[in-house]
């Protein structure tokens, strides 16, 4: 058949650079809105890595300037420890360069692909050049280099390289220029929010066109680098043990101390001993059955899980809450770093956040934050396992309604901290439906929403106290008052009755004829001092008793008294006004306290 | 910084092969379970494409042996034109090599990855190379070759190469182990079957441990094998037009006729005059500004759209409909087949189809069928444009519920054929979101939602008048026998009145007193031939007219009579039995005919 020789005429290497070229979606470069975002992410991605390997508080300067009018240059400049510049061409002008690929630790960039896409894509859509400038300390010189990939090759082609002059003492600008749209600046400056809550030691500004944003460092603590390790002995594949063996030159027993995690003498004379191999044979002289048979003893002699703390960097159940509390006001938010896990070898970290109420929409579906090795993912939400597993909970047993995802006033954040994050794809949106990770972001929102469903039952509880109090306070005077009237006695006093069902410290507030009064009764057995807080728009300057103080703000008065209360004491205030606004009671704690504002 | 120079020593090449083996998951092998699914997927691409193109009916044979308890063997055999042994080691051995990935055109394969992938997952969690046999034609000898790849420089090992004795006179036969469990053999007959459904060309024979099946061919017309075309002036970027030119020998107006589709020496010539460049000078000559001038001229002179109906392969509506009512019964049926269009310069074309009723489950979700470039997608079915452009449709205006997706018993088909398929990653799972894919996608489902709706108001009118019929011919006479009974009277004939109000034939079936009986009138103005379908577990031997045939199966009784029906006449049946079962009438427009089942 001739056929087959015509077709193999056909045939051809592709190159990693033609194939992205063309398939320049997987890299998230898929329209000219995300082509920003991804840049400026990978650019983050980069500077942050780089930081935190050279022990710097992260400062970084992001501009994004129109050039014409569909071409954006977009700049991204940190104080990194710098590119030799030797490394700028690969670094930053081939596709699959990078030093963390072979490293088992956490970082946000792991593929060696995602900056010098960003040069693709702009040799692509404007056919220029990048420009690098790099500084790897005071004492040497800066390097300026334009850059384009040779897409035959995936080789870099390097158009400039000089020395140059440079303000920093030290780090990295990059310098890029497509076809692109700011259509997508919100989501732009939500990716920079939530890394920034997630990066709190990282200062990050932004010139945007003709506007300009600071993102404030507001730790000084360095995070730590997390330290690369060997591979788990339990993790390992057959095809990836072979290579280790052949391009190892020890005996058996110190190319298991030395390759693996967790693996000391005892443990590598007990892989010795199961798969019946002398200690002492050289290790690449295993035949393909002795391999066959070292490995199933690796995996069946017990080895302690992978070093996490070393190699993985969670964020922490403080400071994600602090995060979140500084960016949404909530009634209720907890944080659960869960402890660490494996899958297929890689050790990882699940960290969830629940938060409830307060100014979260009260329709529509939960709001979900997705991280993954501190790194907020904004795209591909539907295909990612963080919302599968979120899905897949029954939000129904924590009081929280359900369509798919939970609804209501909810936000939920997860955290993947993983050595390997297994991304859907190279872009790196979505985390891959793996049940090992599932299982642990499950495990951890279960537990958070028992944490909810207590806090929801508790807080039920208390609005059914209080509408009881509103009946006792406000219902009972005026019926007690209709009676007296009916049998045509005197008012009894009634505030004994309300005591003795409330046991409480009652807060009233009442208007009428133009007055308003603010009356505390402590029905409890116990003295107390609480400070009320009364904000409306009256000034109170005829109260009964002056306030301790008042401030003002936009016609809005909130007047404060401190008031010690001893046991069956009654507290009261009364001024001209026209009311409204709120009553609060703070100093005690609120399950001791009532508030009943009958002039609501 | 010394960290500089530190950081550099760690910084490397990633080789494509290491890159895959360390994500696997992107390659759909991030489970045992999927491994055999995503390997027999990309066989059956490569044996159908092979086929197709050397203009074979497909005859594809698949095994999958298990070997030990955790490792099958996996055969995939074609008929196809064979591959020569030069190029065996590269096609199998090494990941982005192929013929299909720099022509444009529609085919299943197309990245130069898929079966070179599971060839490295077999060595990587078995350690075995994978054989791999081909033979080209009668008058050419069988090669067989055992290889892996290098994992280090993505190259062919090649450790057996030699010829053979193969009963085949042409095709391919590939043999790979890897860890596997067969725990997904519903999803791996799901997915034969629909590929059979979308390839009637095809004959696929499955061995399956100790179990085959067969999916018979049941078209003997081979697909016509599409044509590649040249890039069309509007979808090419600036890159790749750089380069073009510069591999360009020829003067400019050749380099546009030649390089490009729908440009003639009309077209070219108003390219030229627009950017005001000689159609003389050669092509390679242009500086960066006349590429510039070059790119915007071609994409403002107007061309025609590509060609696409020789670059795609539609499967086609009435293909379509066939192929889905050959596996489901559904009430209703139709399928739509999109004009062409273009996203970023690739051809594209959306068929739909959309089934209701039958023996569609009545609960839950929509059952969707994700079709690409003839290929059944089969997992990731949330990441899809396929599944977000059906959420996006409100298919409360066709009558069918949702929820998100919808609801009830429906079944969606969605075929994208497009000679660059935008999958979200490299296992070809889900379509990326593209907005004018998903527009098509879209604009075909409403399309097909206002069939739908027709077909159902016309069913709902129906069921209206059944019920009204239903009341009329059953309730009208009891309250005539009452009426009759109480002012003691005769009964009078209700006919007239049952025929002014239904201007229909009306059949009725009754039972009283252990007699079935059958009346059918016609009250419509014209003379009718109707047959009368009744299926029961009467045999009706003494019926009063003797069907005119009558049929038996598992007990059940279907007797048939043909029976003319003048103007105003009566035909009537009788006999003992239980009743119960069906009565039909055909022969007769349905909005003529009313069946009235008392006996229900």
């Amino acid at each position: 058949m001739a056929l087959a020789d015509e077709l193999a005429r056909k045939q051809r290497s592709i190159s990693v650079a033609e194939f992205f070229e063309k398939n320049k979606h997987l890299l998230g470069f898929d329209s000219p809105t995300r082509g920003i975002i991804t840049t400026i992410k990978e650019a983050v991605d980069n500077a942050l890595d780089a930081c935190e390997e050279a022990m710097v508080l992260p400062d970084i300067y992001i501009a994004i300037k129109k050039i014409s009018s569909d071409v954006y240059r977009i700049i991204v400049e940190d104080n990194g420890p710098g590119i030799v510049p030797d490394q700028i061409p690969f670094v930053f002008g081939k596709l699959l360069y990078g030093s963390r690929f072979h490293q088992i630790k956490q970082s946000r960039g792991q593929q060696g692909i995602g900056i010098s896409a960003a040069v693709l894509y702009a040799q692509l859509t404007t056919g220029l050049p990048s420009t690098i400038i790099s500084r790897t300390g005071p004492e040497s010189r800066a390097y300026r280099f334009d850059i384009q990939i040779n897409i035959e090759s995936n080789e870099p082609d390097v158009l400039v390289r000089e020395e140059t002059e440079w303000d920093r003492t030290h780090g990295t600008r990059v310098q890029i220029e497509f076809r692109s749209t700011l259509a997508a600046k919100k989501r732009l400056l939500d990716y920079l929010k939530y890394t920034s809550v997630v990066n709190p030691h990282a200062r990050i500004r932004v010139e945007l066109d003709d506007e300009s944003f600071t993102f404030e460092r507001v730790s000084d603590e360095v995070i730590e680098c997390p330290q690369p390790i060997q591979p788990h002995p339990h993790g390992i594949e057959i095809g990836h043990l072979k290579r280790m063996l052949a391009a190892c030159d020890a005996p058996l027993e110190d190319f298991l101390i030395q390759g693996f995690c967790r693996v000391g003498k005892k443990t590598a004379g007990e892989m010795c001993t199961l798969s019946g191999l002398s200690p002492d044979i050289p290790a690449r002289s295993l035949s393909s059955d002795e391999q066959k048979r070292l490995i199933d003893a690796m995996q069946n002699v017990k080895v302690p899980a992978p070093p996490t703390l070393q190699c993985l960097s969670p964020i922490g159940e403080d400071l994600i809450t602090q995060g979140l509390e500084k960016e949404f006001q909530m009634d209720f938010v907890r944080a659960r770093t869960r402890s660490s896990s494996v899958f297929s070898g890689h050790p990882f970290v699940v960290e969830a956040a629940l938060g409830y109420g307060g100014k979260l929409p009260a329709e529509g579906n939960a709001q979900i934050l997705r991280f993954a090795n501190r790194v907020p993912l904004i795209y591909q939400q539907g295909a990612c396992a963080i919302t599968g597993s979120i899905s897949q909970i029954s939000w129904k047993n924590y009081g929280i309604s359900q369509s798919g995802l939970p609804t209501g006033p909810v936000l939920i954040l997860v955290h993947v901290a993983s050595t390997n994050v297994p991304f859907t794809s190279e872009s790196k949106d979505a985390i891959a439906s793996i049940p090992e990770i599932e299982r642990e972001i499950v495990l951890a929102l279960q537990d958070l929403g028992r944490d909810l469903k207590t806090y929801l039952s508790r807080r039920d509880k208390n609005r059914i106290q209080e509408d009881r109090a509103r009946a006792v306070c406000a219902i009972i005077p005026e019926l007690a008052e209709k009676v007296a009237e009916i049998v045509d006695m005197p008012l009894p006093d009634i505030s004994p009755i309300e005591g003795r069902i409330m046991k409480k410290v009652v807060a009233k507030k009442m208007i009428r004829d133009g007055k308003v009064s603010i009356e505390v009764k402590n029905y409890t057995s116990h003295p107390e001092t609480i400070s009320i807080y009364n904000t409306s728009q009256d000034g109170a300057g005829d109260a009964t008793t002056p306030p301790d103080f008042v401030t003002e703000l936009d016609n809005e008065y909130t007047k404060v008294w401190k008031v010690p209360l001893e046991p069956g004491s009654v507290w009261r205030v009364d001024y001209r006004g026209t009311g409204g606004g709120t009553l609060e009671i703070r100093g005690i704690d609120e399950k001791k306290i009532v508030v009943v504002d009958v002039d609501v």
